[in-house]
């Protein structure tokens, strides 16, 4: 059975979605069209995200403004602390565990010389420029897959230049995990683990 | 952790999908904000598919044209069968089955007087006035739950008004079950054993 075409594109957009498949999709479409209101609320919040949403000049995380929440709060700089993540989404893992009351930087990626990303797509530039002024401890919190691995190297590496305690969170996070996944508990004994690099 | 106004708005619109909780909706966010070209893309498929798809004017289901492509598809009238279910997907989940070859009813909804939804409400003087012209058999496909019962109580006394064959899918059916969540082997045995009433 063949599906009206904007009926059809509509199932296919929504496959973008992660966790989506065919079924779903079509699920999800049929409700969109069922519900009027809703489904306009969507389009336009998409629309609206994707025109007001920036990343913070400072730590790269998603914001509105020049610079995000975090980095515009004097007591989150007080303690010197920069946490790296890889992704937006690893800042609110991390502050859900209620184990760090530091700053962030997010890379958005992890360095991948085969996928032509390098320190400048991270924006270690950024980052480096940031160390030079009261950071006493760089956190790397980057997974523990290979990328992971070789960015917190190559973070570890830097950050030394400069006399900067670099740690990494413990060991206890499963073994190419993502961040995002994990549960606080874990992440909050990975967190309090963390060692000296 | 508060997140940017328009990001906090997206992951609410998002809940508007079946099945999305407030852990999936956020990362549902996280994953449009990272893929500009496939939110643009899913925010533009919501407001076509809204402005171009409309109710069939014969079965009500979602078309782009005046007509669907199954009522216009003369082999699927030949047979004199109209097959009615409460909503676009249950089409679908028949047309799936391969056991069906006629045409459809769409109700898009089932009779609840409670909240205000009578014969008129579901387009059953559209369905009626069909049912005058070389109809042999109006299968009843709505689920067997209170209102999927009353619908087909109200359908095959107003069939009978006109000597046409009222068949009712075989309570091969799990009770309270929605037909879109069947797999096709249960809903085609249903179809096969559907009974006179
Ligand atoms: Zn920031
Ligand atoms: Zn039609």
């Amino acid at each position: 059975m063949k599906f009206a075409p904007s009926l059809q594109q509509l199932i296919d957009a929504l496959r973008v979605l992660p966790g989506v498949g065919p079924k779903s999709a079509q699920r999800m479409a049929f409700t969109l069209l069922e519900d009027n209101h809703g489904a306009s609320q969507l389009a336009q919040s998409i629309k609206q995200a994707q025109q007001t949403i920036q990343s913070c000049q400072t730590c790269q995380n998603y914001t509105q403004s020049a610079q995000c929440d975090i980095c515009t709060d004097q007591t989150r700089s007080a303690n010197g602390q920069i946490c790296v993540v890889a992704q937006p989404q690893d800042v609110l893992s991390i502050e859900q565990t209620g184990h760090y009351h530091g700053r962030y930087f997010v890379l958005k990626g992890l360095l991948s010389p085969i996928d032509g990303i390098g320190p400048e797509e991270l924006g270690l530039d950024k980052l480096q420029s940031q160390l030079q002024h009261g950071i006493n401890e760089l956190i790397l919190a980057t997974s523990p897959s290979v990328e992971g691995e070789a960015t917190a190297f190559y973070l570890s590496e830097m950050a030394k230049q400069y006399n900067i305690t670099v740690t990494r969170l413990a060991q206890g996070l499963p073994a190419g995990g993502e961040l995002s996944a994990l549960d606080s508990r874990t992440l909050g004994h990975a967190f309090s683990g963390r060692k000296q690099l």
